[in-house]
């Protein structure tokens, strides 16, 4: 019930990833207002058969305190549903609601992985490359201190090594510089805790690194990350209007302006975050996926197929297991 | 001598500049090796007679360690140049060399203006308004501190109301969330000191809101802003590439995209930051502008538009006043 078009995209979106995996072996479960669910898919001709649908009373807005859902929402379909996945119930859970909600409740209800001081949200970015960066933390955690920044690289070399494929994902630290004395105490101690890891980290990058694609992962505390993905997700906006300024200026240039947006749109998609499909709250003992608020079905049914990878994966004993092991090291 | 095309570009930006506003009583003085500077006038048949030239002898690389600079290079164009200014023999410096060089060597030889705690480098952001956003500190101080970013705040509200004949431009702290209770502790600290202040203080914004151009002037340490200026700077490329790379998916998308690149040069030019002509280091007891390493010759022009109309507009005087009456605040 979170997203801002549900629960019609996300019943759309369930039921692309019914019949995308369905036959895998993989149940859909529906938390929600089970009347308002059952309308909204009746005049969408989707038999609800296919789910389990879950019935919740109390309802969370985008405005609502994340502290205050816990101790006053436990009928909402965010309380019931993660506390479901702790109590195994189910085997991971999707939102397109309320980020902040969504973290602190995974937080409490599910808890953190051993060794985890702080869970985190990453978020990846287009590149000039083959594959996006992963952008580790944006804005989760805001303090700006070594052990956070080191647990995201461990955190985001899993997350990436799952979600691409990469045996080794290459590592940085987000600076002003690329020289090891460049940049703030934590990341200086940061950076030599990672020089001493398990993980291929190859020091650090800059601001312009990240849309380059020069390394898979890039780490920053939660106040630069949100900015960043904030000031980027506002690109593709200013671009359209500029677009717009420049094709009002003459005919010729309605045209051309005209003749460029199929060519664009390929673009303007890529620079568009929720076609990537929610991310992980990372650090927290279970799979709890938020999404964009404005996801289409598609970017529901890609929330949901994530899920799923990130179980047969086994995102949770490996973050535990690389935590572990680096623990030792510093 | 500083630029990546230096001497040539000063030269040519000098000689526009000498003719854009020489009869207004600028006189021009290129400091750097005589020699090379007559011979590379000769070839690009610059009468130096318009300048005055003075000789030095030591040459700064992009690589020089600033504090190195002010021990052993004492006859370079950089050192040379802020002496004089600080010394009353010229009104404004503008270099397009190492940055941190121009900052370090400007401090430590201007001094301070009473009452600034740290020097700080701004720049402007396009927006899809009809004013940039300025970005203040953009990488001079990466201390994330309320007094600090107070200052900046100060100081950005100064420059930008010469810089755009705005009597009390907005300004807001850079944020991840709009509610006073967001942020770390130095932001929030600093909200409460800009609240008391004699500001046109909005608030908080988000990433987003740098190009939206919803306030004048966004303050937040030189981390983060160093960060996203690097970010934004890259974006141009990788849009440039993008468009490369659907051109050559197929004939027609190379015609569309060929079609569109004169509409879309503008947009370009727009995010390409050094047509802004560099910025002052601000807060320091003197005129000191730095620019883009690769600044063209109208960029060096602009440059010293810059410092002729900062020193007209009185700068220094300003800022010494606006830090004196709101120290009395906060």
């Amino acid at each position: 019930m979170g997203g801002d078009f549900a629960p019609k995209n996300e019943i759309l979106g369930a039921k692309l990833a019914y019949n995308a995996f369905g036959n895998k072996g993989v149940s859909i479960y529906l938390y929600g207002d089970a009347d308002k669910i059952q309308q909204i898919a009746n005049q969408n001709n989707v038999d609800t058969s296919i789910f389990t649908i879950v019935n919740t009373t109390d309802t969370i807005k985008m405005s609502d305190d994340p502290t205050e859902i816990l101790k006053t929402k436990k009928n909402s379909p965010l309380y019931k549903g993660i506390s479901d996945l702790a109590n195994h119930q189910i085997d991971a859970f999707v939102s397109a609601g309320n980020t902040g909600a969504t973290l602190t409740t995974s937080t409490v209800l599910l808890g953190r992985i051993p060794g985890v001081s702080r869970p985190t949200i990453a978020s990846f970015f287009p590149t000039t490359k083959s594959r996006p960066t992963l952008l580790i933390d944006v804005g989760a955690t805001i303090d700006h201190k070594s052990r956070f920044l080191y647990e995201f690289a461990l955190m985001g070399s899993i997350y990436y090594s799952i979600a691409y494929k990469i045996e080794k994902p290459s590592i940085a630290l987000l600076n002003i510089g690329e020289e090891d004395s460049k940049g703030t105490d934590a990341i200086k101690e940061a950076y030599s805790m990672l020089k001493k890891s398990d993980l291929n980290f190859i020091g650090n990058v800059e601001g312009r690194d990240i849309l380059h694609g020069t390394v898979d992962v890039v780490v920053c505390d939660g106040y630069v990350g949100n900015v960043i993905l904030k000031f980027a997700e506002s690109f593709g906006s200013m671009l359209k209007t500029k677009l717009k300024q420049i094709a009002s200026t003459s005919f010729i240039n309605k045209i051309k302006v005209g003749l460029s947006v199929p060519a664009l749109k390929g673009l303007f998609k890529e620079l568009d975050y929720q076609e990537y499909g929610g991310v992980p709250v990372l650090g927290v003992n279970g799979i709890s996926i938020v999404g964009h608020g404005k996801s289409s079905p598609i970017a529901i049914m890609n929330m949901i197929k994530k899920a799923v990878e990130l179980r047969e994966y086994q995102l949770i004993s490996k973050i535990e297991s690389i935590i572990k092991q680096n623990t030792l090291k510093n």
